[in-house]
């Protein structure tokens, strides 16, 4: 069973992206292009191994909650434990720290294989990676000799513990408090919900990551730190009673094996913390795993599109069913429904998105790779930029292209007998975890374009032009290139428009009022960047193969670029064109969602 | 709970439809505004008792099989028993039936009700009516007495028994036979797929309208016949078994408690079918079930997202969470969500959605009635171009509009805590139900808008014309019906277009490629005439309101009305500029789903 393309991955990581910076750096020498392949390689079998037989099941035997314990299948500890032993839980990490200094972009890659293979159990493995490196930017020694090995091995689960019943977009409104005892260490008390991996039978101990405030300190935010609490406490005599309870589970309407948990601190007895960074500096530290975690979140969503894409595939290629308009002769045998071109519009949607959103993803963790190394503005503005596309894209067109999945199969994909309609429940959480779309869109239009007097989209612009006049040396590329061009003409006397709105209206509301409609306008010229470079590179290779004594090319190779080229040409004309639309909605001045008063919502 | 507007449905029949012609002919005299009042708020009494109580409780104890028989909920046979006695079923029939002559639109009316409070009920009796419908129509006096009445009395279940597995879209393919016996009767072999009540503990016998070719007779379609296939025949002493073997349910995603069944004929011994209609004109007469089936998809998926919006806009209404930009003010209590721009926008668009859905259903249902008096080309015509919109938009915008309801309660939406998730799976098959939206965009472009040389588009012109003229005389509507005026001109640009591809292009495929695009496209045209007839019917309201000695309109009135022209003007904001891109796709001379081979595809 196909889930993902290795063949894509590498495309991305040698022939899209220029990983020559990292590889020539001292940090991640390690890794050409033969060690890249290898990894996924590696990846790939891991992956075949523990993620995808267990996918299904995880599902139809959902976990479960019973005695104060939340069951889940032995799977998930095997799984656990294979992505640590093998080392890919803390690949990023430096060789002193026991890791193997792998540039993010090739662990990134690495993950893209488990989310599709199984983003319920890769989940585990991701947020335990997300939450141990926040030990490790600003934990104590001690807190990182206690806690990392054993969550670099699988065998701790990490955790966010940000959510309560009154705060969840609005994290300035958390309640759970805590108090510096009179020997110096801290206790928690309080209730945090839809807790991912909060509690589980496939771990020996859970380590959230946990923001409260200080008991009858400052209000809002400035009262905040961060903190390690543990669901047992290490000691030198094993593990110890924190204290921390399992209210239960959630009943989701996906990702059931990957549980989200209602917890209680310091309810049965004392719940002791430890202080992580700075007191005070909770939320801001806590950023660091956020956004992490939007990429993660990305990634995960653009795995189960994917999935869906080759299951779908797979159904087109095998699936006969009707005959070409005009031909009614029923002595001729029904077609393959790949051969429709509406079943050709579905399948190409989806592989559109799919690979959009893998080559954003990878391209973002490039940026942050390159910002580790150089510490350079212009990476970590442009990560700063594109992170909510990252993160909301393959979670709003990923929903779109599951369906689309889903329906290629057409009655078949609605039953259980297929993986469509467990990826189609599972990937819809995605535009909800880790911030919604609309916290996305404000984060997008209200701070990250006005970011340094609006050096992020300055940055962005130089990007695309560079890659513009790549692409321009195409015959066959050219024509996207110029759409993509014109787009972004719009797209910058849009943004003025909404600029202007911000400095001439005191209210912001007036200027934020359609930010997600922003966020999926400006998002689908990132995405139709992609598909430039993209196109381009196929066109390079094209070129290379009709060089005399050049690169030789066979038939699956012609194929692979081919589609490349023909994809793009596909977004352009059927995706990219949304933006036509969205952009009468943004220069409209009848603001109807903030003029229409709640009485006239009925 | 609310799950639907009354108000709503008395607004569509009293002022936006013109309902005179109907209520002043013989037939349906009896339904005067007042009778019609009094038979929704029957329909209504009756979903709050009988229908929505069992929704998520049919979803939960889902039906499951054993033993050869299909196990559904006691609230079924109650819910169906309830139906039938209450007249529901059969209001439609001539006071010589046992029926009411209530006018198909105002049954209509009230199966929205009924779809709302639950679909899966609901769809029990509906298929019932349909198939009962074909009996009343090509049945012989024989079978109209020994099977109207205890299918009107939702005793016994109706099914349309088309689906084969070699045939689902392309019905020419079935393979079950029928053979003709000495003396005179039929028997039937074969098996059919997913048919939706195929069998269930909630009546007391099935009755299949089943499609079947002669044995060694013409192929294709030519050979097809219909028939009545009974789970047990009725005889003198009761019920006999005529071997209809169950094989099986299937495990879907969403309509858990509406079963859909694999089903065998003759396996276990002789099938006995009795003809309907015509020998050979099976699929012709079917229509007449599946043209009623397609607008009853509309109304289930319509009543989904009606409950669905309810239920979020609830929420909205309840939930604290957040401050507005610019007031981050954590001593000021946060706001509830509806007052946020972009919730409104989510909620909005489902009212936009549901309300432009409900119309259109009830447009056609009043095209149908006034055909079956006047016997019209008009009608007829219209309810054939508009039949596949009234199938796919509320299913295909109305799987968005639930999405977005789910969003609005952010992780929550998510959990089976609330209805939404529920109602986000059991929506998602009504894209799929009754023609794939695939099938409706070839239906509306190859057949629809080219039938009786275009007088189809050409009636729907002069129809939306004289709406656009009583629009223009209120100040408050004139701004969208310019917008609607100006995207028919540009729609009739794309179609010449189109309709010129297919004269000079011979093969079929090039014009028919981007059907599905063209139904969406076409659809937000039918949808933004039913928002400009609804806000002209609000400003005609108000107008008489300021009339000295006018209609008397308090608050909830008055909110009422602005509520329909604000959403009018969302519509066109927010969605109908949607057509701006699709208007590119369908003029794109690329035609890369064509041209794009599947080795491309990969």
């Amino acid at each position: 069973m196909q889930y993902i393309s290795l063949r894509n991955l590498k495309f991305m990581l040698h022939e899209v992206l220029d990983l020559a910076g990292l590889q020539d750096s001292e940090r991640f020498g390690g890794f050409d292009d033969e060690a890249i392949d290898l990894s996924l390689d590696a990846a790939r079998q891991l992956a075949d191994q523990y993620l995808w037989p267990a996918y299904r099941k995880m599902d139809k035997e959902k976990a479960y909650y019973r005695d104060g314990e939340v069951h889940v299948l032995p799977e998930v500890r095997e799984g656990m434990r294979a992505l640590g032993e093998s080392g890919w839980l803390s690949a990023a990490w430096g060789f002193e720290e026991s890791g193997q200094q792998m540039p993010l972009t090739v662990q990134n890659a690495g993950s893209m294989i488990f989310q599709a293979a199984n983003g319920n159990l890769a989940a585990y493995g991701f947020l335990t990676t997300g939450a141990a490196n926040l030990i490790r930017e600003f934990g104590s020694d001690d807190l990182k000799a206690t806690y990392l090995p054993r969550m670099a091995a699988g065998e701790w689960q990490g955790t966010m513990a940000l959510t309560e019943p009154q705060a969840g977009s609005s994290l300035t409104d958390i309640t759970t408090y805590y108090e510096r005892q009179e020997d110096g260490s801290y206790r928690v008390n309080g209730q945090k919900i839809y807790i991912s991996g909060g509690d589980h039978t496939g771990v020996d101990n859970v380590v959230h990551l946990l923001l409260a405030r200080q008991k009858d300190g400052p209000k809002g935010i400035k009262g905040v730190s961060l903190f390690v609490v543990p669901k047992y406490l290490p000691t030198d005599g094993g593990l110890r009673d924190n204290h921390v309870t399992t209210a239960g589970i959630y009943g989701k309407m996906g990702q059931r094996g990957y549980v989200a948990a209602h917890l209680m601190f310091g309810e049965q007895g004392p719940t002791r913390a430890f202080l992580v960074g700075g007191e005070f500096r909770g939320l801001n530290n806590m950023f660091l795993m956020m956004n992490e975690a939007r990429i993660g979140t990305g990634m995960m969503a653009a795995g189960s599109a994917s999935a869906a894409y080759y299951a779908s595939l797979q159904y087109a290629r095998e699936r006969p069913q009707g005959r070409h308009p005009g031909n009614k002769d029923v002595n001729v045998p029904q077609v393959l429904i790949i051969e429709h071109a509406d079943v050709r519009r579905m399948l190409l949607f989806q592989k559109a998105v799919v690979e959009g959103s893998i080559a954003l993803l990878l391209q973002c963790s490039l940026y942050e790779d390159t910002y580790r190394l150089q510490r350079d503005e212009r990476s970590k503005l442009l990560l700063e930029l594109l992170t909510p596309v990252a993160k909301s894209f393959p979670s709003e067109y990923g929903n779109e292209a599951v369906s689309m999945g889903m329906q290629v199969l057409g009655g078949a994909g609605y039953t259980d007998d297929f993986p469509l309609e467990q990826l189609f429940r599972d990937i819809r959480v995605n535009s909800i975890y880790e911030g919604t779309t609309t916290i996305h869109g404000l984060d997008l239009l209200g701070r990250k374009v006005m970011m340094e007097g609006g050096k992020t989209v300055a940055y962005l612009s130089e990007e695309v032009s560079l890659d513009l006049r790549a692409a321009a040396r195409f015959d066959r590329v050219r024509g996207v290139a110029e759409k993509l061009g014109r787009g972004f003409q719009q797209l910058e006397e849009v943004l003025r428009h909404l600029l202007g709105l911000a400095q001439r209206e005191e209210d912001s509301r007036v200027f934020l009022a359609d930010a997600t409609v922003f966020l999926d306008y400006f998002g689908l010229h990132v995405i139709g960047w992609m598909w430039v470079k993209q196109a381009t590179a196929a066109a390079v290779a094209f070129e290379e193969a009709a060089t005399v004594g050049g690169r030789d090319m066979g038939v699956d190779e012609q194929a692979f670029y081919e589609s490349k080229i023909r994809t793009a040409g596909f977004f352009f004309d059927y995706v990219f064109t949304r933006t036509a639309g969205f952009r009468r909605t943004l220069l409209s001045t009848n603001r109807i969602t903030l003029t229409t008063a709640s009485e006239y919502i009925i």
